[in-house]
């Protein structure tokens, strides 16, 4: 602690001025692994205002606490945007039953997925056909399908070093599959959670919702059930699955991004955004998932303000609402910035868990790439290796409708994330504090070189 | 599972001979990702052989265990290399208690450091003196210092981005702390637990034992302890600690370094080590430390044995015994090879905890680092970005008395170690599959290019 305070003392006001580049670097590292801020309050926000999804209360909750953090945080300026949200309810906890007249009757964990919709107060039986992927429908035909609860099981392949690529190899069974399942006949459909873990836990996730109607309940069932219905189909491929969920959507309603901002000193209209997104899942606290992320922002501007950084441009923290199912935070704050005719300069988001930073994903010209790549050896201290061309995230990719601007997504440790991703796991107990902290400090960094030399073109 | 099989049966038997290296090394990561054995092993060691401190039952159970995995490997061989291992026993739970006139009593968690002697059936009670480090002792004067207890309080400096750096800098508290103190006349000593966690779980580790017997008791407090503690000595200086611990020594007994091979098909004579160390701590399981090791160890040989990789060079996984208080199953393994002139080409160990692999510390000459450093391309696509000069391992370090040889450590993710290490929260549930298994694929990679290309001088 009396180093911390040292580092203030002697850096305060004079960080960027005086100092190399290394040693701001070097400061805001040092600074963001010795607080405990960020990680505290994700600690409340975990605590107060979990299972915050959108249109809920708790999400007006974390509305309120990331207000008051930023209020007390001397900003130039808070402030809400306002949107209208999604409002889809879980209801009662949903069952899930195999009937089988070989083994006997056997509930498995289920949980309906984000926009499902009810199957009705009593439920559904059906006798289930299991697929691998969503191709295997057309071979099938409707004929058969009609009726059956369809049983998409193909597991994320592990083979991957990023788990990512092993996720974005499966999750097309949950987002496409049980409204293509729907397109068939099909009464409803399940599927195996997209995770990397091997445990019994579902995990949800949005999944696709026809305005025309044509949708059928959609529900996910762990690796664990997953494997156990698989294996009693083999056997007994007559047996029923009995289902019942009375999710619903309910009537939209108005919801807010929350945003603070430091006032840039030379060209306070070029805007750079760091943020992440404020709902979560309702079936977990959302700790890395992303509750995190919005920490992380925040805290930057916190660095910002200890170690008396002054940028030249405009940052903003912003809390993007309704990520996980319609995404209208993002889309409201790209539609505001181009209405207003903002000019935005770099966009960056922290979204795939507060695991040890490994490197930036950006979406750019390749001269923003090479930019942003230039600065790699300021990151190779903190194990930062990898600056490459990719998605950034979801909430702020809407600027890029409205700017050529370069976007960046911080790319994290990925092993642990698809373990605890949209489930009841993704707990606070699950983020480690350095992890988090490392996270603040390779975004305030980097926003803090491409601020000060200028070198990202428009 | 299909997958996995199927890249089992497509190399089988001529993986390095028909495969590009890169082949080769992707399909061990393939392998590794997809596995469970590693993983599922360490689970029943956990549960089984817990807290199994060099000289203890749980650790001959830990002896027999891995024995028997490894004789149902298929292996070359498999044996036990005798020696004899200190016995210290914890005795009875700890007790510390604050004795403040002013705020009250009040119990505080410590654990006896390893080696240390008990206080008597009674306990002692002294006043304390706290110090930030071992050169204020000197200052104090023993006149001071004669029949208190020596409060050694200097946190670990989180501003280090290498969790082995900050636990380096302040863990001389902990190991030349207490036999420094007793020189100086206290009558006991407790340490902050030298740890990243701001937690109430203390930290153990071995501390100095003289043989000429001026020894006093050595426990550890945990962050939360010592903070309490150190806040209330500076209201109350005159408050008493109350120490109870009937820690001793037992005679030596025997215990067994545990040792498995895959014989080499062109250079038998010429020995490749890979390995941990068996015994933990009693106050976990040593899930990280370093059951993982051992486990990630017995891995490489299951990987090499399903890829059909024959390595021309004998590959030996061994459990080293004993690396926690004295170091006698390391000295012995490099003893016995000394002694029986066996010819060493390469060793590595893990010892670090099983999180996500970032490279390889390398003990050696400057053409051996480069030599290593040579092959960082194959390590990239899977996060492994830093090769360099550093230590390797405690027990293969030994090995460097009698070979002038290359030695590495496996380096990982530290951020989470010294949360964890040698606390009762080193449990399994902190180990992450995936990650585990990178560790293992990282050993068997290296292992592979090292021996199939012959590029280490001896």
């Amino acid at each position: 602690m009396r180093k911390f305070l040292l580092v203030i003392s002697f850096f305060a006001g004079t960080l960027w001025a005086g100092n190399t580049q290394e040693e701001v670097v070097s400061s805001i590292f040092s600074n963001a692994l010795n607080s405990h801020v960020a990680y505290e309050n994700l600690r409340v926000l975990c605590e107060t205002a979990g299972e915050r999804i959108s249109g809920s209360p708790a999400a007006a909750a974390a509305v309120e606490f990331t207000r008051q953090i930023m209020d007390n945080m001397n900003l130039d300026s808070v402030y809400l945007q306002e949107m209208t949200v999604p409002n889809w309810k879980r209801g009662e906890p949903e069952t899930a039953r195999i009937l089988s007249s070989r083994f006997g009757n056997r509930d498995i964990n289920i949980i309906a997925l984000g926009l499902s919709v009810g199957t009705g107060e009593q439920g559904i039986t059906a006798g289930v056909i299991e697929v691998g992927g969503l191709d295997e429908l057309e071979k099938i035909g409707s004929e058969a399908i009609e009726g059956k609860i369809i049983f998409f099981n193909r597991p994320v392949d592990q083979s991957h070093y990023n788990t990512f690529e092993a996720y974005s190899g499966a999750v097309d069974q949950r987002f496409r599959g049980p409204a293509l399942a729907a397109d068939y006949g099909a009464a409803a459909a399940v599927v195996r959670s997209v995770t990397t873990a091997n445990h019994d836990h579902p995990h949800t996730g949005v999944t696709r919702f026809r305005e025309d109607g044509r949708n059928i309940p959609a529900l996910a069932i762990s690796p664990v059930g997953a494997d156990l219905l698989s294996k009693w189909l083999k056997a007994d491929p007559g047996l029923k699955l009995f289902l019942r969920n009375t999710s619903h959507r309910l009537p939209d309603v108005t919801s807010f991004n929350v945003i603070g901002e430091i006032r840039g000193s030379e060209y306070p209209d070029q805007i750079i955004t760091v943020g992440g997104h404020l709902d979560s899942w309702d079936n977990s606290p959302g700790a890395h998932d992303d509750g995190a992320g919005c920490m992380q922002s925040i805290d930057v501007l916190r660095i910002f303000n200890e170690l008396g950084i002054r940028p030249k441009r405009t940052v903003r923290a912003v809390m993007f609402m309704d990520e996980e199912i319609s995404q209208s935070g993002g889309r409201k704050y790209a539609a505001e910035a181009g209405r207003k005719n903002e000019q935005h300069y770099f966009a960056i988001e922290s979204d795939r868990g507060a695991f040890t930073p490994r490197g930036f994903s950006i979406d750019g010209s390749d001269e923003q790439l090479a930019a942003i790549q230039s600065l790699g050896h300021f990151f190779e201290p903190y194990g930062i290796h990898e600056i490459f061309s990719g998605g950034s995230g979801v909430d702020i990719s809407f600027l890029r409708t409205y700017y050529d601007m370069a976007l960046a997504g911080l790319v994290t440790d990925s092993q642990r994330y698809f373990d605890i991703h949209h489930a009841a796991t993704d707990t606070f107990d699950q983020v480690n504090r350095r992890e988090m902290q490392l996270g603040s400090a390779a975004m305030a960094a980097l926003i803090y070189l491409l601020d000060h030399l200028d070198i990202l073109e428009q």
